[in-house]
């Protein structure tokens, strides 16, 4: 069951009025989901539009059976699905669940009558995009002009941006780490080490931290 | 001057009513640039969104003195400049003419007017940004997965995609070429040369040929 007080714990609609979050919650469903299961897999056609109401998102794209690139990790008040209805009809990348999660779904047509008839909705929409696409270019700089170090340097700051402990902790394993550059361990596991060595981060037991921001931003260069 | 027959040439505009094309007519001003001048640059402050009118503009990154990366060629109808006003207040990249140009320039007030009032203007900036995000997902899948011979492969096929000749033939040089995949002139000389040997291709004097589509299709694999 929906309900307005659920919407608005969503960062997604905080910038919305409650006539605005009444016209979303008219027309969104929710379902759950249980840890790791597929929301929907690369090449899928695609129909839904998701909010995360609550739980963990992964988004990632597979080449061949072993090789897998992890794009962005998703919580509450993020959206995904959008890119299929928008543009080509199958699905780009794939969506699994990394714990327990619960999304609220909204159909293609409520998409769209969304984006017609709620400006502060498409705006919304259109700044993530912006934001995903800036990204997305970054990455092509560092990938090309950056060197694995310089990568995960930035790839630490990327997923580190929530965090709010001092020092900054987060729990993450090397091949999570690996698949957020597209990467296998070897190099990941060498990186992590002279960033370890030299007094930036402290890995041990699955949890990263940052012991240096300064340095690390320094050594992420422009890929931050 | 700009007169409501001169927009209308504009692919941009097509689906857009004369009632709407006159939104934008009166608020865009027109700017004619020579062939190489910078329209902005990376870093600069950005306040203005353009659509070309007439001639060719690229998009590209620098990173230091030497490296350069082009992310897209726009023509008559495309647009750019987005960016910084839907997200950070810098350009994330330099746009510079190909060729001599002329350019509709729309005000960040005027901008975020046409988004608000005119739907349709809206779909076709967020179909755009799907398409562009898509296109950067695929580029970061294809620099981790394929090698430059695929890579070169889907920038020769997404850079032949609006030629209507049998077969297909474009202008480009190799530095060009190399520019576009981010990477220097000697491996991408060696992929062409690849590419030739097999028949896929010819090259000379600044001209490409696609020979056999199918098989750069093929080689292009995933990348395309």
């Amino acid at each position: 069951m929906i309900n307005t007080s659920a919407l608005k714990q969503v960062e997604y609609f905080k910038g919305l009025s409650p006539k605005e979050i009444g016209q979303v919650l008219a027309i969104a469903g929710v379902k759950s989901y249980k840890a790791g299961e597929m929301v929907f897999a690369k090449q899928d056609l695609g129909d839904n539009f998701f909010i995360v109401k609550s739980g963990h998102i992964k988004i990632f794209t597979t080449v061949g059976p072993e090789k897998r690139k992890t794009f962005a990790f998703l919580k509450k008040g993020d959206f995904f699905g959008e890119m299929s209805l928008l543009g080509g009809k199958v699905r780009s990348a794939s969506a699994q669940t990394v714990e327990d999660s619960e999304l609220f779904v909204i159909s293609k047509k409520n998409f769209k009558r969304l984006i017609l008839e709620n400006p502060d909705f498409t705006l919304k929409l259109l700044h993530t995009l912006v934001e995903r696409l800036n990204k997305c270019n970054q990455e092509v700089e560092s990938m090309l002009f950056h060197n694995i170090l310089g990568r995960l340097a930035a790839a630490i700051l990327d997923l580190s941006k929530e965090k709010h402990t001092k020092p900054v902790k987060m729990a993450i394993n090397q091949s999570e780490l690996a698949q957020y550059l597209g990467t296998t361990r070897v190099p990941v596991c060498r990186a992590i080490n002279t960033l370890k060595r030299s007094g930036v981060i402290d890995y041990r037991r699955g949890e990263l931290i940052i012991l240096d921001q300064v340095r690390l931003k320094s050594i992420a260069g422009n890929a931050s």
